[in-house]
């Protein structure tokens, strides 16, 4: 599957879980709260979400944070950074999470 | 044991594990790299490895990051939303690490 | 693959595993005793399982667990209320669980 | 600390967090809802709560919901069987909370 | 507490839940059994334990599996290895671990 | 995809970040060197790392030190027993792990 149609697959099925259970939307109205520019702006707080992703593992949410970044217009440098804090906090058992937000990047041209 | 005395305590031990055995200073060397000022601020790194902190749900990791945050001028308000991103990011299991982070910031006074 | 497929998939891996080494038949064996009928209902003990799958992200184990929670008679509902308290506890990180119980309750007709 | 003044001091904590930022507040609020009274009885809830702490490995987790279990009129024999639970999905690692989840019914005069 | 304090506690704790649960027994032995003299020698696989500790962050796992290491002769320099493919494997986040690995080392008097 | 064709694809996305950033580089050095032949066997340490990858539950893990236990001479027995020191450790929601690690041994033959 490529990157956009794990996207569209993504947004797909959000929607429908939203649809179904309101517990879905209010979970995700909370974390874009969260996520939404203030004392720190929304492009740092994707590269945060980024570097968690790394660390905790998480394939999916690392495609969806490098979408976010790049719509944030975080740089090439910075996306890369961020995967290296998280490989460093997490070790060796991330690098095959780091080879795939590489792959995510050099599919969509970034690398 | 106070905030101060955790701090000492990791130093020294660190220092320690740094005469012991080469390779505790050759991965915190690497560690200095990852997290210095480039493409990315020191300042965000550091909230950024407040975060994962957050979310690995790793107390001692939470007190070494509000230190490093606040040395390179975080505010409180960065610092309490990068809390919060770890919180969303990692679900109620981290409300302890949540509690714990706010605590230290009570101890040190900045909140 | 299917769902069926994989059940399949999983039994028949289970059974050379416990032919391989006795190890796997004791292990499994502990499990059923600890999810046996009693002072939990066996149908309450596959939510609880399925609830830990989503908030440890073991996709294989949500597809195990809804297959027996259906198998003792937990409702539609029932499966999604322990989706939503495994995504609580372990934050947006589980979102791609989640969205792959969806996904393998929309497969069997559940949805 | 006696698991009363834990308590106390978890219900201070998170009141000074729900006043510092509505974040928690709300986040909090959801948390309830998910764990309301609905498909599943509130207290198979909190025995679901209890197995995930136990396969989480988060002692304060454990705290807080062998409280809620006892509130919700969970047996004693409910509660140690929603420990096995967490415990065979978690393995050795769990050791340590399984006997932090005793200590806190002996504690309690509860075994 | 002391290494022996805690050692103590630890097998009070477990011998009270062998004799409230014979679940606890039955994984034990299992565990015995994956754990005794077979193609890996007995002392490398408290190695293995004691590695796993450390990724696995769970500093009671790194107390116990010290000192089955030195009660299997596993030298300093095994016990510190496996400390450090613990690290490696599992990041900066297990630091904290780490550092207590070495305190409970210093503390019997074994660096 | 083959176990041969993964090892492939994980060798050339490896080198592909060694020369996009140093920090990958040195990363593996110091893998490299945790290692080593030293006071604990290369085989062993091999067996140690794919334990680890058991319990940490990581696939590309277990492919990778599957290869590493093999070139380093360590049997299948060592190393389906080093499995089990994974699974007991790290419990029943590693079972897709370990049938991940008998299905790799099968396909090379080693089973």
């Amino acid at each position: 599957m490529t990157f956009e149609e794990q996207e569209k697959q993504r947004i797909e099925q959000n929607n429908f879980m939203d649809r179904e259970d309101d517990f879905y939307r209010q979970f995700s109205d909370l974390d874009d709260v969260v996520y939404s520019e203030s004392a720190i702006s929304k492009k740092h707080k994707e590269l945060i979400g980024h570097a968690i992703s790394i660390t905790t593992r998480c394939n999916e949410c690392i495609s969806y944070h490098i979408g976010t970044c790049l719509d944030n217009k975080a740089s090439k440098e910075e996306i890369l950074e961020a995967v290296k804090i998280g490989v460093i906090a997490g070790g060796s058992i991330t690098y095959p999470n780091a080879r795939f937000a590489f792959s995510i990047l050099q599919e969509i041209g970034a690398l």
